[in-house]
């Protein structure tokens, strides 16, 4: 069957009969949901995009995984502002013609992200369009006062990161090349966002970031907001298996953290927490020096702009 | 100058410098926005999107009135709530030959919406596609207990819709014609919502749904999430001028408030309220009656579906 064949009412009662949250007042299917922040906290909120043939073919990435990925995306966003992600919207919009196992492999992803990161689906849209497009929006909750920013590094603090980097962008080149064995193709498709322990160091973090875009970019983010400089080290960057230092370095739709703070210890929430380097004062501008052995370089951002190259 | 020009980084430099807003603890350009809730307050959140050739074309629609409509319809579904708007996340995706004229025309509209709606932008998401998408996320608020649903229409009670109807349909016919002159065309292409009537409302009002599909699926939606039947009458219809009867009962994006309550005003908030009819029982199955004269009919919605005929 076929979107046009279902029509968009019986499409909305399909996922709302899917999607069921018992924290939730009022979910999918009146003009709003209603939804409870418990007292003393602050809402997080973000949103973002993924567009078929920008951020995935149709040919090569499983509906599922588009799904998951929506949500998980957005999950991480929260967590590296110190905030446990909460309730989220989607905008789904998908040419007629498509089929709607399709879209049942798309929820299907959806609702296993519901399960692994706590969140639930509270809403959203549907439309028909030439080409896939998803949209979520997702709203967390950050005890007010503890969010962190991007802008509060400090001479002398640590540089932290999550897990191991590298793993995303070597799995999407073998996505590419047809190598659906490889483990590293699941840390793309499927990603691991690390709320966890974005929340578990809210109290004790300067500054956050998820490497969404890659270290190089990420990392350049933090220095410009927090007018600091970093200098990391090339041997101690956890490299994810068979991840190149190209991909280490510059891999983007990582989704591991970048940690600033004074100290922190080798594992959180089960979590590996590796120091990778530390905030120095900026001499001329704020930067990241990559140091190599005796070899000391400027590591200039090299991540992903959606509208270039 | 076009957006692949440009690049990712600046076009959100440029958004960032020209949306401000005092009431965001923190907006456009961390991970997530860091918002306050009053207390005593739920959360009122709903998103909609509108994709290229399917809710616009770039030919017959200003870019300034797509900017304006995406944050208008979603200010309109917080007020169907009795919800109060307060801020949104859009994201945009689009070629990267679009002309940046385009993209500064769309945020054009996107501004005039914050300051006529008093809404605030405060973050979102931008990326290349083969076609133009917007999405919306809008969060508002609503004093807890008082958020007005579809499903509380009780017997008795009076059905009245604000202002007029049929204008908006109206003025995408004469849009499609080439006529650009008629003032309906404005209420089609920049959509005045209604939340300030539905924030008014919101203690007095048993159900409310605003005219997004058109009045008779609308008010379908009611009868049937209430389990009670409606009667209107033809003759009591505010009609907007120059619209056809199938404009004012089927025409959809009109963005009217529907009201159920036992007793309204003549005006509020300076928009005229009109009691077009009454909640009744339901006899075989929950339905709209309209009543033209001595006929009766059953009132069969006809509003739009995105991925029917």
């Amino acid at each position: 069957m076929r979107l046009n064949e279902l029509g968009e009412g019986a499409l909305i009662r399909r996922i709302r009969d899917r999607f069921q949250s018992a924290e939730v007042i009022l979910g999918i299917g009146d003009d709003a949901a209603l939804l409870e922040l418990p007292p003393g906290h602050s809402i997080v909120y973000c949103s973002d995009l993924m567009a078929e043939d920008t951020h995935f073919t149709r040919a090569l990435n499983p509906p599922d995984s588009i799904g998951y990925k929506a949500v998980a995306v957005n999950v991480s966003d929260v967590g590296a502002m110190g905030g446990i992600p909460m309730h989220f919207v989607i905008s789904l919009a998908a040419p007629g013609d498509l089929e709607l196992d399709w879209v049942d492999g798309f929820y299907s992803g959806v609702q296993q992200a519901c399960r692994d990161f706590s969140v639930s689906l509270v809403g959203g849209d549907t439309s028909s369009a030439k080409s896939i497009f998803v949209d979520v929006a997702m709203l967390g909750r950050v005890r007010t006062g503890t969010a962190v920013r991007r802008s509060g590094a400090r001479v002398g603090d640590s540089i932290y990161v999550t897990g191991a980097l590298g793993a995303s962008m070597r799995g999407l080149r073998l996505l590419h090349s047809g190598d659906t064995s490889d483990p590293s193709l699941k840390r793309h498709l499927y990603p691991t966002p690390r709320h966890r322990v974005g929340a578990a160091v809210a109290a004790r973090a300067h500054a956050m970031i998820d490497v969404s875009d890659g270290l190089s970019s990420d990392l350049s983010h933090i220095v410009t907001e927090s007018a600091v400089s970093a200098k990391i080290y090339q041997d101690q960057l956890p490299a994810a298996e068979g991840a190149s230092e190209l991909e280490v370095l510059h891999g983007g739709e990582e989704y591991e953290l970048v940690i600033v703070a004074p100290e922190l210890p080798g594992e959180i929430e089960g979590t590996p927490i590796t120091r990778i380097g530390e905030i120095v004062q900026s001499a001329d501008e704020h930067c990241v020096v990559l140091i190599d052995g005796a070899v000391e370089s400027v590591l200039h951002p090299q991540g992903w702009d959606h509208y270039s190259g």
